[in-house]
């Protein structure tokens, strides 16, 4: 018998997420910029989720993991370790569950996404990315304080509360009349993609779906390529901060083995220049993890001429100095 | 019998301009951070017009303008000035009608301003703001090519387009369940904010319609307090590029003077400090002119505390370069 955590994600799970998170996330809505159609000669449509409550998706698989404890659990509260959006969405939705919350974040973190889980009201635990564990550090604490963990992608619930932006997705698309080619999504350790593609082919089987990774963080498209999860390189840094997972998840994985197309590494110079021409074109402030998926546009493994193009700018939590400083870079 | 460019402007001209634009505008989503909303003791509802075609609120009457002209009219085409907001939304209104558009432009507009009215289809007539008279090269333009002239604000077709945005707030709020104590909105020619007053005011008469300008820009403050029409000081000037009008309008200052609540002036470092909470806690890129209204709100003469209040962010065409420097001065 499987255990419950390995229990697979189907279309019926992200429906049930949807009708929990509906009246507290941010139905997001679909943006369109002529320039950049004519730019790339499709019809892109953007979904910006750093219009999402805490400022990027992770609230949404936040939520329906909080959703899903029982009064007891809740009551004890919840663990969770991430570089910082994850720790905004379970502090964001343990607050409105009146559940107590712990963050383990690394001490490197962009300051906002430190400051802003703090300020929902959850305690902070600032580890070393280099020398210590953040899983062992966070595990600890679950046992001490009888706090359930909820994991940054590999659980079920997480995985289904990201997939209802696959079903807004498709929904937007037809309240347009569209009906989509394609789906391009950041991907960290496949929570985000995994959710969205479960609901985008359960609904829609011929849109293929994309990953977009950082180049020295590309451990999903190389897992692809590989047929089983391989890690990344250690030692190795990125600017996308949000998507720095050492591997892909096993439930995740599982997932995105099943249903993508394909994955895309991208260089740290075309996310910031991703950066620029969202704020240009779209107006919105978006972290290099969230600009990833725009940024694979470009590539020749990508064929969007002619098609009509999903992609998810997954978050918006940059410090307003390093963004000034990217978005001024040449 | 009155000429028909001062015809008053209606709830019906606004309802009309919002079945003719209903179909190319984007219906602006409204929304809210937590954060603002806990620093201010109030529930603030962004309407971000930012993330309207062609990036600023300008479409929505230039569209409607264009949509009320004879086929004959738009087929000579139109002429339009304007410090760069103005001249994008008519020149993207002008392509959708098929219609040749000019405008006449500062030499010294934000870069992203000429570009993209160029990249719409309009030819572009730079001149000096400081020798040269925009309306009389406008006028002369219009004269020689028969073109129409699309006014910046003081025009019954381009004030019920703004006014939309009025319709949208009362019918949005209502859907969570609100009800607006207040409305702040840019304030420049007072096209915008006449239009928006028009149908607040004529849907919930309780609900206090108010002005943010810049401090040297206060024309409709200080006319408000005169009971007349008062210019501007000659020779200032302001990052709000998009709120430089000389005066009020005539239209414009009969409507504003019937509904306005009041109008308050702001400084260019409240202005600046409101672009960068808006990129921090909003995720948008807000040009200066549209940051003012947010801006306002910390001022003693807005009571806000405990209000519900919708904030207009009416534009986002800022070059990235200038953003970049606002963000990062302290």
């Amino acid at each position: 018998m499987l255990e419950p955590r390995l229990k697979p994600v189907v279309l019926d799970d992200v429906y049930a997420a949807a009708s929990r998170i509906g009246a507290h996330a941010v139905r997001t809505p679909l943006l369109e910029s002529e320039a950049l159609n004519e730019r790339f000669g499709a019809r892109i449509l953007f979904k910006p989720e750093c219009l999402q409550r805490t400022g990027s998706f992770k609230f949404r698989g936040a939520f329906n993991k909080l959703a899903s404890l029982g009064e007891d659990e809740r009551r004890r509260g919840v663990v969770a370790f991430s570089s910082g959006n994850h720790a905004q969405g379970v502090a964001a939705a343990a607050r409105l569950h009146g559940a107590p919350a712990v963050n383990v974040m690394p001490s490197d973190a962009p300051k906002m996404k430190i400051d802003n889980t703090r300020a929902y009201g959850a305690e902070v635990i600032l580890y070393d990315r280099w020398t210590e564990d953040r899983v062992e550090i966070a595990r600890r604490v679950s046992a001490e304080r009888g706090m359930a963990l909820v994991p940054p992608f590999d659980d079920p619930f997480v995985i289904a509360g990201q997939g209802t932006i696959g079903l807004e997705l498709i929904e937007q698309a037809a309240e347009r009349g569209a009906q989509l080619d394609m789906v391009v999504s950041p991907c960290g350790g496949g929570g985000l993609i995994g959710g969205i593609a479960t609901a985008v082919k359960g609904l829609s089987p011929q849109t293929d779906v994309w990953a977009a990774e950082p180049a020295d963080f590309d451990d999903t498209r190389r897992s692809l390529l590989a047929g089983r999860r391989v890690k990344n390189e250690p030692g190795r840094s990125s600017i996308c901060d949000a998507l720095l997972a050492e591997q892909p998840g096993e439930l995740t994985f599982a997932i995105n083995e099943k249903y993508l197309a394909g994955a895309i590494a991208v260089r740290e110079s075309e996310t910031v220049q991703a950066m620029r021409d969202i704020a240009k074109a779209l107006k919105l402030v978006v972290e290099p993890g969230g600009a990833v998926a725009f940024a694979a546009l470009g590539s020749p493994e990508l064929d969007v001429r002619g098609k009509t193009v999903a992609v998810i700018l997954s978050g918006g939590n940059v410090d307003p100095e390093a963004y000034a400083r990217w978005l001024s870079a040449n």
